[in-house]
């Protein structure tokens, strides 16, 4: 099994800050034997260019698909921020990713793509691909083009070990 | 531990009924060994005032935060109703917030907030305080402006333990 | 216990060809012990019909809820396809349904009712009729009407067993 943080190295990506939460909510929550509940992760700015809008409209697709890569790329951040070792994680499970889109826009899939293909080049396909649920929707909080929330699954621990 | 059905009375917090389901679907689906999701829930009467539309057009943000405050209410009814007591509940995972607003309306987080305070008075933070998602939408089945859905844990229960 | 593939004859029902998955994500990806979480499951041809646009827009009610029968019939395919056998399935858990909605139209759950009660002829009610959300939204992937996203339990299997 590869090393995932080391692998991020190898990839030559640093993780961005996690901000502080925006709104009564737990960005990662533990829960079951093995589970975790990301809130949903946003995206505005990358290397200092910031996306606002929908897309098909402000924001091209190709801006679009770069705000789903800062999304996914934030959400790796707060993994990593709220369990410690991105080595943890079993498999990302499931993605719902919103996209702000003009009434005319359809390409929702080809922009959370840059999302997915990103967990994949992380944690490789086994582990990063997960189910997915691309929507459009009129706007999002802040005017942000993105937001993704996820269910990951962790690798077992000995707590369940220690139950039976 | 605190008592949250006594702690419902000190808050003096009386919970609505609970109206029959508006479609082929369960209210309150327990699966898994301790876990219950629970449909969408809307909102929109509170004490008689009546809420319909967008948060940033036809609702204000301040008559939204009403609105979502009521959702919850209504969400806690529910749970009462299906799960006959609130205690048994260890923690709520994850809420997913839908807020129908005005395509220039970008405040859903602080809508939302009013629901995810009133689970973090019930219950206190460590139990009330879930994931959280806020998206906004066009539109909401019977031009309501919040509907919420959820996750909640149960604590372990005598099943479990039978099993091993 | 009826037979579920068995039923599916007697109803007359035939499964659809799964498509390919648009875009970077898994269509049903089991986690956990007993889970399944499926991917945002579409539709546009019904028999030869195809449905684009918006319910109360382009699609009327009717042929939004045909578009939301095909979008159950295909996401049962999908299930066969990656499951192997129907009969595995413990419970529908919950459905999220998005309705690709007007400004003004506000009947989703009646929409959504036309898949949800094919679950239900399928599956029986206990395990057919689970949790759902009905949300509208202003556009979706390739301009179709409806899209749903599903978590499923499956019977326990010979791994727990094995555990303990």
């Amino acid at each position: 099994m590869q090393d995932i943080e080391q692998h991020l190295k190898e990839l030559n990506i640093s993780l961005p800050e996690v901000p502080a939460p925006g709104g009564v909510y737990t960005p990662a929550r533990e829960f079951g034997e093995n589970f975790v509940y990301m809130s949903g992760v946003g995206c505005n700015t990358l290397n200092g260019e910031t996306f606002t809008g929908r897309a098909g409209a402000e924001v091209s697709i190709a801006d679009a698909q770069r705000a789903a890569y800062q999304a996914a790329l934030n959400a790796v951040a707060v993994m990593k921020a709220n369990l410690g070792d991105l080595n943890r994680i079993k498999r990302i499970v499931k993605i719902l990713g919103f996209v702000a889109s003009a009434d005319t826009f359809y390409e929702q899939p080809q922009v959370l793509n840059a999302a997915s293909k990103l967990f994949c080049d992380i944690f490789g396909e086994e582990i990063g691909k997960g189910a997915r649920s691309a929507i459009g929707v009129n706007v999002l909080p802040g005017n942000i083009p993105i937001e993704i929330e996820m269910l990951i699954e962790l690798k077992e621990n000995d707590r369940r070990i220690s139950v039976n």
